[in-house]
């Protein structure tokens, strides 16, 4: 693939300074730039990079006035990041897409497969499972009996889904991640051991979610555990029985979430964080890394910070503080002899 | 499967109240129970869902007293919940199982395979593998060589077993996990690298234990990592070499044991709890979510908090006071200035 | 394997006291010898194990001299342990190798397999892959197209590289670890929705880098994300896109790396660490366990502690006044209360 920066800026519905016959086959960073690749500035932070890159073409605003010569030719754009994005997502969807069922997996006689699914070797499809138009599944997926799969699905390779979960449109679920493992439930017993409940329910993915690799999502004692409409999971994640996340909400990785709780729409955690079970967090909160939450959030778009976690910017000033406790310890023994001092004298 | 109240009541040794013919196919929580649908009222805090659920019947203790009409047919039995996990067994256990052993798993010639066994599509069973009556291996699962597996074991799709571990009987693994993989052990060298310490030992993991997606526990150097009897491990656990997790412990999602360190039985640990190697830890100790516990615990039953933990009642108290750290540095702050007043006016 | 105390002494360089005919088939630790068994005394605080020891041959130090009698043949060495990691490795190296290509393997046609090189029953191997000499690829492992694999890598059963990366040689990954996933990347929209940025960079994995289980090495958004030689990282490890790791760094289990961070060579993290992105840790940083680096580590060598990490000492004399709060609290409340009485005395 070569393009020249002409057929970019028209794709852009942007403009040309310099070389428009300038030819790129690949894209890069601005700051590691190399002959031949296209690469953009977003960031006013990174603007010193522009005068030496060894890109061949880059992306800027509108309103980029340069202070020095640049070498590179530059398209002007919009919005640079944005364009850049779409540059990434053409250049993306050119790579060679997989097709065709192969006659290495194993599917159940009873699967229905959409129109131009992709089935990789070594797939296991169980009993009943429904599997949309386009979508991929690749090698060694295990796809348990009854499972629903929606359209333009991609699941990579090695993903497990046991039976009866159900994933929407446009799901996106990395290798290894673990859909529909029982969630964690033993009754105590009076000899100290413990009686397994049996896990009845199931997952419910919705639309466009993408969950990372070795994230597992636990399937539901009874009803569903529910991922909701464009939530984004990053790697490692733990999502136990019968949690319910919001709408675009979003987790770093090794976040873990426990039994029961609800998690409202437009969340952001950083990675880390915990959240107790039985408990429900309120839309647009978001927590700082390794944090805990150990109680319902009631207040919506709050910053939280701590383990347990409160407002962020309290738990900052404390932990401020915190540093200085060894001098504030001796201070105030001081201030104790010092008072005592002045007692004996006024007395 | 349709079930009558008056089957469901001669099932469990309860008592009707209402329509004996009333049918139900499934089972349902009582906040979101639907027509045809069992469920279950045994904490008094919901008892406000019986006067408006859908569900058709609904188990209750032998000495409720609606406080208002209910609709649903009611069965009174002794211990609603516990009843309710005998129907939740029974439902689970009417479940079509898996049996047969696929011509398409790869099985070694030395391979013995118990009665009824199940051995699913793309599982790898290396030379010299027992596997017990019973035992259901699913899709894609790896069990290495010279690994003994007990009765009515489950090895979940993908599961991972490293050559020469032991599994006891009626242990449950799901996807993902990995057991046996190598010990994280290296020896340093001069010139800043590491050399790798072979991990000769394997894991042992004793009856009735069940461990979730995608956890690890790790080989031993020599001996054996030891998982003793009836211990529960949640999704995203690391189990590090020769550590030995005693009888009938829990450890919620992502807790993490480094090496050589023994747990005792009997304990109850949190989410995202990290346990230092080469240590112990007493029977009984219970560890709130995302602890550390840096020291052996010597004492038995204790509940600890923070990291490194301590008693969590002691943990909590210092926990309210850091909150009032900036407040409190203040007033240290405008004691001294005062002192310093007083001690000027005395002078 | 059966070996005389006389040849494992002519192997070390060693010299026996005792019975130089004794016999061991394999090895043990020296609190749990058994007849048979050789084990090793390096630890002087272990030393009174050997006088009751069961295990037939002892190696011990040049200068050690037993307080009673042994009934152990001992061999003195230079350096007890470092011989014992010998035969170790001696051990370990006699196990069967896994060898040849499976017919049941999926092997694109465009494939370069190297010489000696295993591959195990339901592995897939993409197009264009290369496979170095004496490589060792499990069952169930799948390899992406282009990716490249260097001479004597070992990937245990199940591991998931996607396309494009490179490892190489002498790596060895354990099971259910993924290379090259997807990196967490996606702009929010003015709907509240995120939109995937293609990540279309690939993970580059240097020679005798070892990777735990179930681990994940996210692949960049651009360019690559490296782990650079000699690096070892311990099970459930997160690495984020476009992070680099030092040279002979070690992880242990759980720890987290946010995106685009670059941490130095030399560094030693415990378990369940987090680090945010876009920072670098210098070379040589220490850091404990649970611990959460929220900001770039300039001076090298440091040991740092608690989240957010500054130096581990002060962390702890902090730690230690934090377990006083509740008393300094009271103290301070009742220096208040008798300032306030001085101060109406003296006025």
């Amino acid at each position: 693939m070569e393009f020249t920066a002409e057929l970019i800026a028209d794709f852009l519905g942007g403009e040309v300074v310099g070389d428009k016959a300038a030819r790129v086959t690949t894209i890069s960073k601005i700051e590691s730039g190399e002959p031949g690749t296209l690469a953009f500035l977003a960031n006013p932070k990174y603007e010193h990079y522009i005068y030496d890159t060894q890109a061949t073409i880059v992306l800027v605003g509108r309103d980029f006035a340069p202070q020095r010569p640049v070498s590179a030719t530059l398209i002007r754009v919009d919005d640079a990041y944005g364009a850049f994005a779409r540059i990434l997502e053409l250049y993306h969807s050119m790579k060679p897409a997989k097709s065709g069922v192969s006659p290495q997996a194993f599917i159940s006689s009873t699967v229905t497969v959409g129109k131009d699914a992709y089935i990789g070797e070594f797939a296991v499809i169980g009993e009943n499972v429904t599997i949309g138009d386009n979508a991929k599944i690749y090698p060694q997926v295990y796809v348990g009996d009854n499972v629903v799969i929606g359209e333009g699905v991609t699941l990579y390779a090695g993903v497990k889904i046991y039976e009866e979960c159900v994933l929407g449109d446009h799901v996106t679920i990395h290798s290894g991640a673990v859909i529909g493992a029982d969630g964690f439930g033993f009754a105590p017993q009076p000899d100290g051991s413990y009686r397994k409940i049996p896990q009845v329910g199931n997952v419910v993915i919705e639309d466009w979610v993408e969950i990372g690799a070795n994230t597992c999502v636990d399937r539901a004692t009874m009803g569903s555990t529910i991922i909701h409409k464009g939530v984004k999971l990053d790697d490692l994640v733990l999502i136990a029985h019968n949690v319910q996340i919001g709408e675009n909400t979003v987790f770093s990785a090794q976040v873990g979430v426990a039994g029961s709780t609800k998690i409202g729409s437009r969340c952001m955690f950083g990675g880390q964080v915990g959240v107790a079970g039985h408990i429900s967090v309120a839309d647009g909160t978001q927590v700082a890394s390794q944090s805990g939450i150990a109680q319902s959030v009631k207040e919506e778009n709050q910053r939280l910070m701590g383990s347990p976690a409160y407002a962020a910017s309290a738990y900052q000033r404390s932990s401020f503080v915190f540093r200085d406790l060894p001098a504030m310890s001796k201070r105030l023994a001081a201030l104790e002899k010092e008072l005592e001092r002045l007692r004996a004298e006024t007395e």
